[in-house]
């Protein structure tokens, strides 16, 4: 074994003793923020937490990155080296809490069900321990804390859009997944989330008197019939192997019972692996919705956007990453295992699509249960254990790099 | 001329005499009421309006009659004779009045858009010169203040029910309609007005993630299905020479772009001309419930409740009501013609499926106005000499039926 | 009574009996054309049958009148007055024939199933005793006999424009009908028959393998949304006061299990009471049909071509005729009885655009049967006594009319 | 290097000689068969053809097994070791050939289009000299010459039913595939070809005049909601990741365009690459179809038949064939590409079924050609230097798999 990777296997056991020895602070940090979960780009006090945190402390810190509260910190090894990015989300969702724990969302309505409380409670703990070995590290880290995961157009795209991460070589990220236990971590390479477009489209006919339709022109006729249309593009348009959904969440026609409306409004969610699917479903929505204009001779006003693209995982550090968590003896990274691809969306996605990283699960179902609550589930709850086995992995990955030498 | 005729028509004069010296009256009434408007079923004040008004007169005062503020006066004339039901109806409609005129709503967001202030404020005239005259009636007139007949299930049927009209031999009705101009009467024979159903379907499915499908069964699909379906009763089940209708007014599917709802509501008015027709329309619309059931495998609850039924005017008495009013030769009675059937429905249907009579429209069109705002409209104005007319041409057709003698 | 009417008495009465003696000869005739039915257009040998019938006669004789082996028969009387068509078809239908008559088709799979043969057999008879009273005739006497009325465009609309008919007053028609007994004469005033347009629409997508949908263009799939998007046009773009039918009537979709097809055809058949509904359909067909280009990304070839209009009986003949008929003391002549209006649609309507004139029913029911086989049944049968009903009161109404004298 | 390896290299060479040798005598069987097509389950004197192949060699043939003119050969080596199966389909299809080559189909309307008188021809040769080297041979191996594959049931399902590849260790089987050049050899890992289903559905209505719907029960409005509401099944009851197709390839309701149709037939293909997905679209279809009947009030039959399964190479053995063809260095066999799932069927499927094996594609397009006619079309045509590159790979195969020593 060469000194160099002597020393290495030393810092990232001095390393992984530091986190160990914090690990109740992230539990106390990751309280705090559960009992005081803030909105999507309203942020703002959980921001000044994080940039309190970093406060006296040797770093460069960069607050209202991006179009929100983005914050992002930069770690400088004292050798030179590459650049890694570290992103950990702090936003929570619209979702009334109905967990028991003392800890429960003091913000009503509020709610960190998606696990961003522990994302950024490690990753604070993590980066402090990172700045304490400043003098190990050969290159440099960032770390991103970023705003607004949850909706689009999320925080991501203006932090990459902004520049602060031009010069990063890779980038790191985690999720917290309660569908398995705490140890266990969870990968895949290549195409692993799926990309997602939101859209809407108003229907605008012509109101009226129920019983007298001839003298209007009822736009729920109309959106039915897009309704049943659309299904075609992914039974008939999309490569039958390929993935695609075109879902309506939305179809706002409440009016009343003999009443014709004068106008609908229809909202959905197109998801898809990779940009031709995203192409093609536009392509068809758009031509569809000019069919029904004229077909049921109706106005649309047809707004889509594409938010998050499919993410991408590069296989070859994908493939590295495994290996690194794989061979970790650290007891707390119990097993690696292979996930299979993800219908959820995630704006990690804008990060890798600028340079190379892993976005990795790691389990975290709360002990005895045997069917867990998941992810934006009003009852959705964590093992605080899989915070330390968060940052444990991310050190691994980042020793593994010779972030830390 | 026989002496009787000559005493009809005799007593017919001082009736329209003193009917146009009360006109003023009947327009300050409107006027109040007008100011003063109510909903349906919530008509307390102004049921307390007109039993004031007969207070200290020599009536019969029924109040509360039937399922809600309904009443009925008796006026019982000094000689034998026939029974006739004489109705107008107080209800207002939850409509932002947007006129100019002076007396505009005061309770906002309530409006008499459909005309029942001035049906009331001519027959609350109309009543007290009829109380006046007592010693030349020949029978009896019962005054029907109706209530609520803008809300399904209305007032109608339920007095009919109560049975305070089981001795009524014919029964009358008007209503104002600024299409045509004041002095123009306008009747239609048989069937008139259509009947109307109103129904209601929940349709459960089960909710989910938008981009998982196949883990939920979304209620959007099957509703826009249901509402392409029910297009072929009318189109392909019912005789192509009867009417019918069948509106979808609100398709209650508002939720979130990315989530899978549920369930969904939607609610519907069905109008149609006759029994057979109803009966075909509601057989199919719960057979296609089924269906669906079945084939998107949800759950259907499905509300459907006939409301009221197609009026029909008795074809001998509209002859005789029709012959009544051209030989009038009152001049403020100018011209007499038929409209075409109409889709909208009244629960005046319901005296005329218990006794024969006519329910006929009197012309109301502001004057100076090209195209009138119509009934429902939140611009809805009349011309108040209509409320004259009213009064004179019901005055006819009593003192016709040797009511007054 | 003046000595005129007392002529046309005599005048009718010798016309009668002329008929009645010459009933067999009718039914003879009537039978050896069913015996050899001809397709429309292809009549050649029923067209050489009745021009060989007037061979000899005194009378002119045009054939090949119009777009196929129409004949017109002019009978000229001697003294002046007015000009009356008389109509009657003589094409078959592609039927093949299943009733157990003697004189059943021997041409395999033609069938005179809607009663012509029979329309043809009493106008000759009736033909050539008119031409034997020629010296009482006022007027003028045409006798039409047409070819093709059961396939569009049908031989009416060509023979009023080849402007043979531009002299008549009047017109008249019958057609047999077995719903009612032998002696029942059947009329409707107005607007009688429906009108009908034809329409073919080719949709022409990219065919290709069963399982590979995306790389060809379903055109089935197009043309199931077709068939539920017209739906709408009788269910929600036609006042419900109106008649409407859109039918298709054929959809040839017909391929291999596994294939996608590249192209199908549909045929479909629409009916209406008025030329405002004929341009609606044909307005809300054709943007349909652009619309759904639009929506699938296929081309679309529309036929659509108006065939008959509706068939309008002027409502002032209509009243003279019925008044006739009902006044007629002729034994045979039993009950005159208004019908409903008919979807059904007859090319006759096109001489009634050009000159008033009446075209009504002969009831056939064949004698012992409870129900009997309707016009295109395979069974079609008639009773053959109302062939001389047919004369009789077409005699009627000729003499009434003053053509007799 | 063993002696053993010696041996077999040896032996091999020997064996790509003889093929070599005899390259032309495959390609003129091939123009023999290709010249005289028959279709499947019909296809008599081409298995007469190879059954008199056989004759007088030292073989077992065994003929007519199956359900049709299915032959298996069985070339039993001198020395004990494996059973291998190694099959070639030999039936045409019903497609007019629109070659212009000299050996162009003389029984019109049947043709090879997809490359089995290439399997066969080749197949022959390579048995012919197996034969030849009997002593040479470690095992045993049986010639499957199967009869109706492109037409279910197809032929190999019976064969395997018949028990007569019982002692089977593995199979073998490949198909021309003009997408790639002549010495391009594909593979597939795992599920490689879909499953495929055939169903057919009546629907029975009640016929009638086109103008009077409400008299009769229009099936094609049914068959069209059928058809919008199976695109539910692909886009939303399958997962978005699997693989599954619903295409009505044949919606015959042909009839007259102004007659209701008494009843419609539609026909379908599904397609999908696991038993969990045919038994959703079988459940899906099956309960869509019980919703239409009641929807509709219409009698439907559903005739549902899964075909050919999912096809599926073991992976153990495909790994070890790869390998095998990736280190030949015979000239002919020019590059291993993996191919993508293929959407196609295959009754190869069955063998798979019931004993490890691989399926794999020979690349055959004709020289000069940009982009070559595929398999199906009426002017498919193949590279005939082939025929001798799946001779080849298949005898590196079988040698490779030691049943020649």
């Amino acid at each position: 074994m060469s000194q160099r990777v002597e020393e290495v296997i030393e810092t990232k056991k001095e390393l992984m003793l530091l986190l160990e020895s914090r690990k109740d602070e992230m539990i106390a940090i990751r309280r705090f923020l559960h009992e005081n979960p803030e909105l999507s780009f309203k942020e703002e006090k959980t921001a000044q937490y994080i940039a309190d945190f970093y406060k006296g402390k040797d770093v460069e810190v960069q607050t209202n990155v991006g179009n929100g509260y983005g914050i992002i910190v930069t770690i400088k090894g004292d050798k030179p080296g590459k650049t890694i990015g570290l992103r950990a989300d702090f936003d929570a969702l619209p979702i009334h809490e109905a967990t028991d724990v003392p800890f429960k969302s003091k913000n009503d309505g509020v709610m960190h069900a998606c696990g961003h409380d522990g994302h950024t409670a490690y990753m604070l703990i993590l980066a402090d321990c990172l700045i304490q070995m400043k003098s190990s590290i050969a290159g440099t880290i960032k770390i991103i804390h970023q705003h607004a995961e949850e909706t689009p157009p999320g925080g991501a795209k203006s932090i990459v859009e902004s520049g602060v991460l031009d010069d990063l070589d890779l980038v790191f990220g985690t999720h917290l997944f309660p569908s398995h236990s705490t140890g266990t971590i969870g990968y895949r390479s290549g195409f692993a989330m799926a990309g997602r477009t939101y859209f809407k489209l108003v229907i605008q006919g012509s109101g009226g008197h129920g019983s007298s339709p001839h003298q209007s022109n009822d736009p729920i006729i109309a959106g039915a019939h897009f309704v049943t249309a659309i299904q075609t593009i992914v039974s008939r348009r999309l490569n039958p192997f390929e993935m695609g959904v075109v879902t309506i969440g939305s179809f706002d026609g409440k009016g009343s019972f003999n009443v014709i409306k004068d106008s609908i409004e229809l909202e959905g969610d197109v998801r898809y692996m990779n940009e031709d699917t995203q192409q093609l479903i536009s392509r068809e929505i758009h031509r569809i919705v000019s069919g029904i204009e004229l077909e049921f001779d109706v106005t649309c006003e047809l707004t889509y956007t594409a938010d998050y693209p499919p993410l991408y995982n590069d296989p070859a550090v994908t493939a590295e990453v495994v290996s690194i968590l794989k061979k970790s003896d650290d007891p707390d990274i119990k097993q690696v295992v292979e996930f299979p691809v993800f219908s959820g969306s995630e704006d990690f996605a804008y990060y890798l699509e600028k340079v190379p990283g892993v976005f990795f699960n790691i389990g975290c179902k709360p002990k005895g249960v045997e069917r867990a609550f998941m992810n934006h589930h009003p009852k959705f709850d964590i093992d605080e254990d899989a915070l330390l086995v968060s940052a444990k992995s991310v050190a691994e990955v980042v020793c593994s790099y010779y972030a830390i030498d």
